[in-house]
């Protein structure tokens, strides 16, 4: 059937461009949400890396991520001087939200001040809330099925807690990414939730929905993850996912979006998704509706 | 076999809420592109109102736009007076921009005035000239495969040509659409070309990209738009697509997601899509990359 047909083309390209990513943005370190680095493709994702194989054409670039080392490197991305400071680094922070930049390391110096004046500011608390009440609204109005198989995905950092007191200590964003320190932080188990999410995560619990926490946090960090939501108020998920060994190597757009085939396979219908990162909401077996909550500190592939 | 059955879950998903959306999304009139009004499911589309009909539950909302007709539903939709509206109508810019919002009418009447300093000020422009930069960085490292069948999209309106003049006659999309006036003003063949936009289309085409014009405008306006491009300096396209009289109907989305696959059906690779509206980048046959243009004043589905 032409539906399959088109589907099928569809997936191939998806497929490409996740396991190209896989295997191209393997330097990329900047994930703290997994305490590994990226650094080959899956050895159980034979079937992608055959489509991979196909295709690779179709990746029209070479995404080996730069981390930028200088304030030059930033200059360049920002463009000339054209625009004040603060403009372009609102137009910087727009293009990550809106899914345009390449992979970024880490926010470029110049708006390194930009950057920590939005998270530590009204903009930031007030972008979450508009995205929670969007989610809200959404998720009253959809009508389940009263077979317990709506299901409601939630990433964990950035979106249900925060890691902005760690961030705090390391410049929002514009120091390079330290996977032992920020460990040393998760293992401490005091993330505070995101007042917004918080609200959000009651509300679509109480309507019925099942709730699975999909995270990039490994699983030897489960005790601690689930003590600190629990300290937080986050109580009675359906499924608290994290990265096993096998998932250490794949890309979070990968990873995330097994997982959610596996929900479906089980019979959920996956109806919203609240993520950071856009690979929290793109790649297969996506949401019928995702919100990608704001965060210029971090850009995870 | 699994990558085909996984597909077609995920395009039957796809086509459900393109064809949920044309069903739905009807009495939405804000459509500067088409000078028609969505108001049936497309004659032709069987095959997506089938799949529809199958899974009408997957689509969580009545997804009826209320065009807000006064400043209470605006504030309902930005929330409570715990932010500054400058605040909260930045929130929603951006979550428009993330694509986080539900389908919307027209500007929420309290954000009138955020929405007409961006598109008349600096931010604007600076965010037009980031994306078209990023645009550029990846175009130019993209691997051409010498076979004349790599090929760029760019959208017309609000992408490659302003409307802007039109839009500050009418509120900057505060005002309901008028279908009526907008027809007047596209057949003055008068917008100007958004600067940053002409530079990366003459780069593009350089570079050696076939360029797909793809427009939601009519064939009835083939000879003004034409007109208009070249008198903005814009030349020698391979190809410039308009809406015929089967695809009046359709949302853009369905509309531009068949023309891709025209294309890719002919060889191309579609290695970049610029456009305003999610409806140019979202759906099927997607573009490698796809970049999105700013636009707070109005919404396509």
């Amino acid at each position: 059937m032409a539906r399959h047909r088109r589907g099928g083309d569809l997936l191939h390209l998806l497929l490409t461009l996740l396991l190209a990513a896989a295997l191209l943005l393997a330097p990329a370190a900047a994930d703290p949400e997994a305490d590994v680095a990226l650094t080959a493709p899956a050895q159980d994702a034979s079937e992608e890396a055959e489509a991979s194989a196909q295709q690779q054409h179709l990746l029209p670039r070479p995404l080996v991520i730069e981390l930028p080392s200088s304030s030059v490197a930033a200059a360049s991305e920002l463009g000339d001087d054209e625009f004040p400071p603060e403009v372009r680094c609102a137009s910087w922070r727009l293009a990550a939200e809106a899914n345009n930049l390449a992979p970024w390391g880490a926010v470029p110096a110049e708006c390194a001040a930009h950057v920590r004046e939005y998270v530590t500011g009204a903009a930031y608390r007030s972008d979450l809330e508009l995205v929670a009440r969007e989610s809200a609204a959404y998720a009253r109005a959809a009508p389940l099925g009263g077979d317990d198989r709506d299901a409601w995905v939630f990433d964990v950092d950035e979106t249900l807690l925060s890691n902005l007191p760690y961030y705090a200590d390391h410049g929002f964003g514009a120091e390079l990414f330290d996977h032992h320190k920020f460990d040393e932080w998760v293992e401490r188990g005091e993330a505070p939730a995101i007042p917004s999410s918080f609200k959000l995560y009651k509300e679509v619990r109480e309507l019925g929905f099942k709730i699975f926490l999909l995270t990039g946090r490994t699983e030897g960090h489960r005790g601690v993850t689930v003590d600190n939501l629990k300290n937080q108020g986050f109580h009675d998920w359906d499924k608290l996912i994290l990265r096993a060994a096998a998932d250490r190597k794949k890309t979070a757009t990968t990873y995330k979006s097994e997982k959610r085939k596996e929900m479906e396979a089980e019979g959920y219908r996956i109806l919203g998704n609240s993520g950071d990162q856009w690979s929290d909401l793109l790649g297969s077996s996506m949401s019928a509706r995702s919100f990608k909550l704001p965060n210029p500190m971090y850009y995870i592939p």
